[in-house]
């Protein structure tokens, strides 16, 4: 078994694996803990490529082309209110946003953002809905972009007297369509908010863009309708290479909202379509901006920044109450920047091995904690300490790497320890330990 | 614009719609409230099909080819405690859950199925991982299928003497393949654990099952990389048209792991794949099972049996704190089944013509709450009554339909009380009520 064997530690070891100790009905000492060679699952990320869209700048953000997908947000205080909405920015920054937006619904919001704009750690947009003289207003304010709703601004000689401004100004522009607000020529036209009658919208506002020569463009083509925006967006990928800006608006609170928006979002993202997304939940908007980077990070989009802890959904075969266990460590963990991947196992029997991809993990049974780090066991600490032990252990991971870990460790005493508690549960629940088909007779007698 | 107007309570009026009314710079009385004729957007369903699959019976719920998907979960109780069991099954089948699996890991476990099967509301899975006499006790004990773990019990013996007794007793097997405990093997053939490898172990298991004859099967493929299950099951259902059960493993505590949980089950359902979906938390199953629900009816795939809560998520503009209403709203709705499509807007000008496809809806704004049914005022109530009448008529019109709502209403009454509110905001927040052409001269000044 010397190939399973992947300790970089030792020579590889020749001892047999868990796998073939059960199944050859044998004891537990003496095999090879050490983890299989494995491909890093974490940085799987799905084989449809992504869709080749052109790049254009958001301030110093790129969006499109091969730019990292990014995460957006909205501020929801009045922009004319300075101080708070700059707050709530650099909350959202710091959540990960990427770029933010602000309203511009009237001329002090423009006021606003002449103040907020250049206090602002992340590129600002300002969202234009009906008066395309806000739009001017928030270009000479100094914002990095705009966000148009065609559906609002339907004026042809408005929509190009914004657009020559933003091509003199070099100021992107995300043309919004939303199926709730759809031009309602449109919705004339197709009996409803259909998926072509947004493309129409969207490609329109295009072609009056185009008349002025203005090319920096983003486009969204948003419904509360998960199946009406996915096929929206599929058909838009088809026809345009502008950067796609994706979203389930009205998604409403979580956690059916963030349903709602992952289901839409992460759908078009691993078919390859979509260059930046914003969560619309009703409710704080940081966790609109944590859900971004969340699902980025889950589908191996950006950069690891934040914990990921998987854990098993608990069962009857748990050994302590996982729900609780992994809900600690998120508490602990809170909101410490540590790019790795946790497991709370709540199994010391299965729970190494299935996590053994982790970064990290904990696994308890027979009233202890066992620590491992990629597969391996590196501590046995009492039940009460396991979550303090396993956010110490992660803390050192992260300063000083995965080998320092190991060599930390005292790896032959957790080995001996870990298999203790694994022997003596593997001996109350083994092959048939509980002589199963000798029973069954009784479970017929019960039935 | 007779065309656009779609009211069937009075001869299509003649009055210019609010579009018309904005662009012409106009005045808000005498304008046609009625909602245009539109397509039910909530009828939406995504335009790529469903995979055809062979079609299985889980008891009395089917599974696979047209039967609609369904919502599974699974007990963290010890199953041999079987009222703990038997009342954690009952809350999941409330919440939508069609079939629960309970872990059977030692004869205790199948001494309790015995008891708990014939008392379920739902039919019960069987949740097998080493022992395979484990998977015969539970048969025995009357449970209505079984999963096994391939990566678990590898035996061909075993397995074919398990697949024997289920074909013998039709009942149906899951192959459940799961990336952290996939066969030593195949992680050495593949070099871990790889969407090849994870569709060799299911393909593998059903060559020993077709030895014996056994065809009743269901199979998945989970991961806790969201990328690699989806590339598992994308290229699993290329190769089989065995009903396919859609998972992300461990994906840990809400909110992020019903974020990875949706992103890949949602995904492969808007490709047309999967036939039967688990989300698992590390939470309260009931919250899987919800999550489950919650997530077919906003695909269109199951039938509307909850609230749909559609929100803006607030913004600069709203003229109430939308959150906290949203939220209000749920409570408020709590577990009433109300098979209603419910918009909680924070803008009177855009919220009801936005939500126009609503079932029912309000919108705030000068401290009133303006009621709306698909898309028409029907009364207007103070802010802090909104809540309470939104439920009142939800419930009218669940119980006497959208019609007798609006012969109910006094539609004139609420229109001119609506047009009141709408008429203020839009003088302070019209087409450039505030010269905001003038103002960017203090703009640029103050930038």
């Amino acid at each position: 078994s010397r190939s399973r064997c992947s300790s970089a530690r030792e020579a590889r070891c020749q001892r047999p694996h868990d796998s073939e100790v059960a199944l050859a009905g044998g004891t537990l000492s003496d095999r090879c803990l050490h983890p299989p060679r494995i491909v890093d699952t974490m940085q799987v990320t799905s084989s449809v490529p992504r869709k080749k869209t052109r790049q254009i700048s958001v301030g110093d953000v790129k969006v499109g082309g091969d730019a990292p997908i990014t995460i957006q947000s909205m501020t929801i205080t009045k922009t004319a209110d300075v101080e708070g909405t700059l707050q709530q920015i650099y909350a959202l920054a710091a959540a990960g946003a990427d770029i933010v937006r602000c309203t511009c619904n009237e001329i002090e919001a423009a006021e606003g953002l002449a103040q907020i704009v250049p206090r602002s750690p992340v590129p600002i947009i300002a969202d234009i809905h009906h008066q395309y003289k806000m739009a001017m207003a928030a270009m000479e304010a100094g914002v990095d972009g705009l966000r148009l709703n065609p559906g609002n601004i339907r004026k042809p000689e408005h929509i190009k007297i914004v657009a020559a401004e933003a091509k003199d100004r070099n100021l992107p522009i995300r043309i919004g369509v939303n199926a709730g607000s759809l031009d309602p020529k449109l919705y004339e036209k197709y009996g409803g908010a259909t998926p072509e009658a947004m493309v129409e919208s969207a490609m329109t506002e295009i072609a009056y863009f185009d008349e002025v020569g203005f090319d920096l463009i983003k486009i969204s083509v948003k419904a509360s309708s998960v199946p009406l925006m996915v096929d929206a967006y599929r058909m838009l990928s088809e026809v345009t290479d502008h950067p796609l800006h994706l979203g389930v608006t009205e998604a409403g609170p979580p956690p059916a909202g963030l349903i709602k928006a992952t289901a839409g979002i992460a759908t078009l993202l691993l078919e390859g379509i979509g260059d930046t997304i914003r969560y619309s939940l009703t409710a704080d908007p940081v966790q609109e901006a944590k859900a971004g980077r969340q699902l980025l990070e889950a589908l191996g989009l950006r950069e690891r920044k934040n914990i990921d802890l998987i854990a098993c959904p608990s069962c009857g075969r748990a050994e302590v109450d996982v729900i609780k266990v992994a809900n600690e460590a998120m508490e602990a963990f809170g909101e410490r920047k540590l790019p790795l991947q946790v497991a709370v196992m709540g199994c010391v029997v299965n729970g190494p091995g299935e996590a053994r991809d982790a970064d990290i993990g904990i696994a308890a049974g027979n009233k202890r904690g066992h620590l491992f780090i990629k597969g391996q066991n590196v501590a046995v600490v009492p039940e009460d300490e396991m979550v303090d032990q396993l956010v110490e252990w992660a803390e050192f991971i992260n300063e000083h790497g995965i080998d320092a870990a190991l060599e930390r460790a005292d790896l032959d005493k957790a080995r001996r320890e870990a298999e203790k508690d694994r022997a003596k549960l593997l001996e109350e629940q083994g092959d048939d330990a509980n002589a199963a088909g000798e029973k069954i007779v009784e479970i017929r007698r019960k039935a």
